[in-house]
């Protein structure tokens, strides 16, 4: 059981098991995805043609505190309010489809951006699912 | 002038007078919010009824968050897209409005949550001019 | 293998297989530690007696801080400099130490505390690890 | 007053005057340079000769990181304990030198360069009063 999975089952007011497992898989890829997009911005500084990878640097920077930030206020579940955390996961999925886009443009040259347009793909798609079910 | 109004004028690529006026007023909006609720977020903790304030250190929390990512992303002027910078704002704004009034009901007892208040309602007013100029 | 790992592996720039392993389980361990301690300042906020438990709530935020920018400045492994690495990792493994002892003063009552103070412990002794490699 | 000071002075658990001046000019100083740095690496990723600046772009990004840390940190006050304010404030310090001398190396070039080591040393300076005072 992950951490994230084992903090939500001893929190004191639970949520229904449906939303709670929607709202551990967003966590989740929140936190994965902040780490890939963070070593992605600093593997495309690191290449020989880092000049033409600058697009991909700002989406990653963007898409990593986009995804950091959510995590922050799906991790909170008391006195919150919906409106709030519905315009934040539609603004991540956005951070996530853009970045995921201009990464995976870079794929076949550099496999970093592969991996890191899987993270964002991941992560688009469960913050799409955790709308769907709030 | 300001560290942001020196920084956004020697920037290689300027804006046009009118959007980077709003962009530089809601970038200092969102750093002096993101004190002011962090602050109130710990001053709340502090106090004797701290219990019954747990609604309000929640909104200064998420809403220092949201401030914050806004004012890193704004920061960012090189190959962004408008879309997410719309989509961001208009959740920063929703994080201002919240706190805004959550900390505004405490006002009268609370000399911090009315400082804090008056801060998320400069912040929110700045987003909105910001989304109207973009 | 992680999302980090296979990051690592495709970065351009490798480092020595030791100081990499040591590397990819201190941002492993910062990014499931600020989850956890993000997770717990809530839970905390959510029981019954969160009056009791609001030095709780401060070792957790200020441990959930340090972990994220601990990870981030361990994910940029171009350019930097040791002497800033190394002072902020001794300041995260701090962080830990303490969020660990304190939650671990709950963990008889709050099991989201024995959690968090696990995964604290893991943190602080992956910071340790790490800063004994560099 | 500025909101900070505002906001320090409606707390309900004030400090001695002397160490509350040091820690509101600390924190003002964090929030200043962290705007100066998200700022000057993205002028530098906009610059002709960006290739050049990125041993810039990474300093700014740390320093920017650190910086807002420590002034979330400073903002709580309730129920710390001042070992880890003593070590975030040191790698902060380290963090703003190692900007600020990066940033005045591009300083005869770049006018954006010569504004950040500006803030950066402003931080360093206020970062080092507050440690003395401690």
């Amino acid at each position: 059981m992950s951490v994230v999975e084992q903090m939500l089952t001893t929190h004191p007011d639970r949520r229904d098991a449906g939303v709670e497992e929607k709202l551990r898989a967003c966590i989740e890829a929140c936190g994965a995805c902040a780490q890939a997009c963070a070593l992605c911005a600093d593997a495309c500084m690191s290449e020989r043609d880092a000049a033409d990878l600058l697009r991909c640097v700002r989406a990653d920077l963007d898409c990593a505190d986009l995804c950091e930030t959510t995590q922050r206020v799906l991790c909170r579940r008391t006195e919150g309010e919906d409106a709030l955390v519905r315009a934040l996961v539609k603004a991540c999925a956005e951070a996530c489809r853009m970045c995921g886009e201009e990464c995976e443009r870079h794929a076949p040259t550099h496999e970093h951006c592969w991996v890191c347009a899987e993270a964002c793909r991941r992560c688009e798609s469960a913050c799409r699912e955790l709308l769907a079910a709030l």
